[in-house]
């Protein structure tokens, strides 16, 4: 046997597993390196169509389940077999000017823009599930929380935009590291690029990528195409996993700002009374997970050669892929929490008042009315509060810390701090007021609409390359 | 005593340490939000000139070492100062419309601009260093590894330049990712924005950020002002972790491809023969501890509540200082590296020769020479190399392989093996080619220039937006 | 200059400052290392008297600040200072059979071990404080929630019993990892050991260890002295971020559970009415950081070689210390948390009964009562929690589903569901019964004081061997 | 339809088919608890034998591929088959004082027993390997290295034995982290036990367990019966990184003093002469991926509430499944690697003379035979090796320095620095010397029986307990 059983069985065999799923991506590249060879006359044209026939055929065919004992890996095993078909002496001809190390770098990144194109997707949908969610919740009061306590009243839309924009500001990262995978490693032919006189733009374009990466050691030896991108993932799974830890803490029984239909909700086996919304847990454990294996396949390079190392290879990867399998899940079920969550306004007008989320306008209100100063205010309102909101108490300490008459009725201190009116005056920029949620779903969906755009531009020019290098491939083969 | 003795010593008094050094950022803020509430006529000009005079003295004056028992940190010692100084009703009309969550999230994003300006810089700096270097040695021969083996020659400017490209990557990441961090806080007023009437434009301006983060919740919510960099420093800590581990095995003394000066080597206190360039394990060690701080710092954010959480606070952000502290120390050792590094020419040519790394060549030129597949190529120069090197081998397994008459004198065959002619032949996009080279560090010169420019002309907006509030202040101050 | 520039300063006098921290330990290494060499003969008595009294001299003397530009480190430093006083035909001496690898490897054991010990000896006050608390609330009732929701009532002593084995189970773990720790790697003499006939058990135990390490390439090589108890730190940090994490919820104001005092509490410099425990963030902070910080640590030494590399060096030891320093705040965080924590029970019982949380009980009961099985009767109280706890509808749909009478009067069912009688009833082993709880305070207990006696005796011995060397030096000083 | 569409296919769809993997652990528990139910009369003998025959030919049947819409989840699909057998009104008594919360922890732990119980043999194993080529290996001359340079000749078996130490030590640990493992969980029915008077002891016994997870709460809400684990396991894959690490450097060709046969080893699709071998890098690969999954899941809880979170779920588990495959995959290619590696002696010679390595051994000597300082004959030493070791520079140098004739020839010189004499003269415990290796190897020996009759006694017990439970639960059904 040429390899020892237990290499052959760990490595290879295994390898073979994970490389079973990239074979439309070598054919891909085949075809794409073949058309160049033929078009830039360094495989003559009518050798070149022998080997492209042979190739047609091959593809319709299976590979069958196992590796053979003498190959080293699918590679191999597809040129044996299109030598069987042709010669090796012609078969021989297609490896000109390539490599595994690049086959498996262009391969890769193949893989990669496609699953990140389908992330940008999803993140797409979210974000403007939660703009519509955000349109339909322009006036839906919310309460809004720092560290684990109830802090001032908002609007539902307020909170969703917020999401939204960090969402958004993933996307447009995730869209600019898709420019550094979107690179081609085509002809670096190993290392040094070759003797022959081929063009990597040609093979570039044939692929749908932007550009050769240009200096050719650096196509097969840099981590960019995997790791630029994991650190906008990885960001996003952070942001998931806060938002549903968030939520969970309100959409608890106690809180009950937030509620989910029944079809979110499970029971206990043992314990009669429970409904756990654990879609919410279920949205944090796949966050941290992805999180995890992101940080899995970063972590790998550290500390390899600055060369071509296996880091750069099909076990590495399928732990990237699982990684993003179990994102793009946290995704759909964001989307379907977005979707389905409610606002219980009356729960949360209720609990506004009680722990006094209001008072803060209260003080801007003295502010105002009495030209004091805020820290004077502030001093008042929290004695206000810490007497259990007495008006008397309010009175009291207003005048003796002030030396002012407060002028202001029992009914005008409770307007002040209803709720509705405390939305209501902050008009500000960027704050819960409705033009400005209503600027601010303008400036996301001005900005979302250039990042399906740009996504939109890249798919269609990855479609549209594909088919011109099978219309090619065909012509090649017909000889046309 | 206000609070617990260990909660204040563990708590506060580490935070008040840390606090100390972002002072200057906090005194900015407060001038700014001061001037911006005197434009809007919120605090009229004479009362905001009462609070400017007495902050241009307190800016004058020692902060103590020690926090008062009775005070929570910094931000309220420096109110309860100004307090002293002109009453708090006075004072307390600064405080309107901000809050410590707004002004902290301010100052953690003017550090961490700081901060990554001058990484960028570095980063600018050593690209410059290794596009210079790679100029001096377009013609030096360099042994280029894969999978630890010696592979193929190139020359040192290639291996250099796809450092410099890695390296000029993360650059320009990096500065996008500046943009995410160059946006403002202030005026959020905790949460919800003010009913009073701000313009968070005024403030953002004056402190030299290009916007307002515009929705309010989520400028003291998000963690992207330091994930979102953390993602690019951590490509960048890899990246330099494989410079090492790849230099380290060639500067060995075995290999002996790569040498360096004295004044970098390290003895033995015990093996009198040691010579050890141990600034590469410094270097790989300063990469790889850099990497963890920033995973430390990332995932702090993992599971806590989309919410204003005290991990957007000084301890996490001191660990990101550290971190960025370690990670510059390992940019000047690289400077220092690719500075001082040398190649030995012959030693590469040798072993060149003797692991038979330019045989590819050979089997190219077959190829070329006598109209026979890469395959079969390959196979005859493969079976020359286990033959180790004989002549009469080749022509033997040549002819019976191809059936063709071996026609190359011995000569012929030697010189197609020349490291010099490898290289020479490899005229593509991206290779070892002089065309190809003075190509790349045209790109790289291009690319590099347009991130000075975006870096120069953010410090130069920053500069002048501090310039022009501090001359405001001074004119407010002086009632002009 | 001997170095450069930049990496003297670097490298070398970044190191210089880390060890000035670790003198004493080096200290005690050096005298222990000269009676071993005088005990065994290699170095005269008559010599080793003289390099000792110098060697006593020098410890009074201070170090420099500043590393003089000719020497590499501290240990170089003290060599020459040592050789000014007696000639380094005599100071030269005292480096037979030993070098900076195996002083450096003993050094930051010793390091550890004193770390180590002190976070176990927290842990155990940590422990105690939980049985004390728990021994003080046996019969204060505490609901218990799973999923974020209320799921059971139990008394408070049963939660805290369960953090306190956990806490115990890592304080096991870590004291086996201190028998890895306390370990000697002297006379390793790099490598090999050494041809003079040293005899590597005295100088182990005059430094407190347990034994040699006995390999002497892996004294130099292993991270398992630092790599083995970061392992049980990270448990440890992970549990209290859980512990702080679920406290958060309950301590929340909407589910009021637990309280704390005004001395853990802090305001808003903003909103009048905050109050935030914000200890418990600052307990979740402290425990993510040093969690990441070991990460890093463990993280740095992957995919180095196994030789003895610098990540086993001063910068590595300093990110371990700084994650120790974070840890030690966390336990004293948790200990001022359960010291001052309080329970509020009425509202326990409220909610108790609000959310159904007794409602299991009511199944069990009609289990033993009428003989229907388990899945009957939880369908049976199911729907009763659904009806808002109607008897009429109990009683209407258990006869419906059992075809049995139902005898149970409201009276009845209201005495099962109270919160008191279901944990009366839970008397078996590891529940909330009161003499469950005392069993476990026993066990609990038990194994508490065997740590101790470990811990205690650790130390005795560690006391006794470094007195015991101290006192043969002055022996030796003093030629007795 | 019960769940939300998105819900179902990506929770319980998802959470069903990782659960059929652990379809026998149910199994195994649900007979367990059925016969403590019996023994304890808590359900009559009658019913409990009604209840194991249906439970029997359910056991036998196929549980489909498909979660039927209705139900959530394996365990409630069971108990609902179990009632289309026997009716709710028997079939219901099976699930008395139990709850999936406690199903679930026992299931995990006796999963991850399994799993580490596999980790703790393949790790006998390969220590047992280590030493046994540590006895064939105990002349055999290897090259040291420290921070990558030579630094001193030893024999392989002193290599060997201290890898083999290494992985001792990380297997003591595993089998006590095995001990937090192996406690039962059953009987916690959820949080707080229950008010039937079960017998937690029986349960465990039956299922093989040391005892019962006595605190009830701690037993659903633990994360060390994973988490423990992990930190072994990780300093396991650490270990087995750095081994590979080393390897390859002295495996290269240019250093050569390892070798491997052709089984091992890979060629390039294009460069002819390349022998890549990659066993190395795909051990290296498969440590630093299996320490990222674990990584993964350890940081999966940090952060969570300490309740029973699912965390403690299905998804976790199968990542770390997934890392436990990937170490073992890590395991057998060491074990592969240390059977078949050899040492090149004669390289090792030449290598050791020509880097000086042996020149320690001769400033030791010119200790002994002039009683000269060692710090001196260091300073003579290096001069000598910088001279390119000069016999006559040595003579010079060692006078002037000394003030003393020297009086070695340079044959005596040569054989003081003979590789053999290096290693021979060090007899020192721990060292190369053979007595000192045969002493390890015993040392080792004795340490590994034990551990390997730790685990077989473990696994006897555990065999024993699941045969017991089966007879009984046979006796059950057959009324016996």
């Amino acid at each position: 046997m040429r390899f020892s059983k237990v290499y052959k069985q760990i490595v290879l065999d295994n390898s073979f597993k994970n490389w079973k799923n990239l074979l439309a991506y070598y054919f891909q590249i085949s075809k794409a390196h073949l058309l160049m060879l033929a078009r830039t006359e360094i495989v003559p044209k009518s050798l070149a169509k022998e080997i492209a026939q042979a190739f047609a055929d091959l593809e319709n065919e299976k590979i069958g389940e196992i590796l053979p004992e003498d190959v080293e890996d699918l590679v191999f095993l597809i040129e044996r077999k299109l030598s069987e078909k042709i010669g090796v002496e012609k078969a021989g001809f297609l490896h000109i000017a390539r490599s595994r190390n690049d086959i498996d770098a262009t391969i890769f990144r193949m893989c990669v823009r496609e699953e990140l194109i389908e992330v940008a997707e999803e993140l797409i949908d979210l974000v403007e599930k939660l703009s519509e969610k955000a349109g339909q919740n322009v006036r839906t009061v919310l309460l809004m929380y720092t560290h684990g306590q109830p802090a001032q009243p908002s609007s539902f839309a307020h909170y969703l935009l917020s999401l939204a924009f960090d969402l958004l500001e993933v996307l447009e990262a995730l869209l600019l590291t898709l420019r550094v995978v979107n690179a081609c490693p085509m002809g670096s032919a190993a290392i040094t690029t070759s003797g022959f006189k081929i063009d990597r733009k040609i093979v570039s374009d044939y692929l749908g990528f932007l550009e050769p990466v240009e200096n050719s050691y650096r196509a097969i030896v840099t981590s960019h195409w995997i790791s630029m991108p994991i650190g906008c993932l990885k960001v996003l799974a952070c942001d998931l996993s806060r938002f549903a830890q968030d939520i969970l803490h309100r959409a608890s029984c106690e809180v009950g700002i937030f509620d989910f239909p029944d079809e979110l909700v499970q029971i206990s086996s043992i314990m009669p009374q429970k409904r756990n919304p654990v879609i919410l847990e279920h949205l944090r454990i796949r966050s941290s997970v992805s999180f995890g294996l992101f940080n899995a396949v970063e972590n790998a390079f550290l500390n390899t050669p600055y060369q071509d190392v296996n880091e750069n290879g099909d076990l590495v990867l399928s732990k990237f892929l699982g990684g993003v399998d179990v994102l793009k899940q946290a995704l759909q079920l964001t989307k379907e929490i977005v979707e389905k969550i409610v606002v219980d306004e009356s729960r949360v007008k209720e609990l506004a008042l009680v722990t006094g989320s209001t008072t803060t306008e209260l003080a801007d209100f003295l502010v105002r009315e009495f030209k004091i100063s805020f820290r004077q205010a502030h001093e008042v309102v929290s004695e206000y509060v810490k007497s259990g909101m007495s008006y008397d108490s309010l009175v009291e300490r207003f005048e003796r810390l002030t030396g002012k008459k407060f002028t202001l009725t029992p009914d005008q201190v409770a307007e002040v701090l209803l709720v509705d009116n405390f939305v209501r005056v902050r008009q500000v920029m960027g704050g819960p007021g409705e033009r400005s949620i209503e600027q601010m779903i303008r400036t996301l969906g001005t900005r979302l609409k250039s990042c399906k755009q740009n996504i939109d531009s890249m798919k269609h020019f990855l479609r549209q390359s594909l088919q011109k290098m099978q219309a090619d491939f065909i012509s090649l083969v017909l000889n046309r």
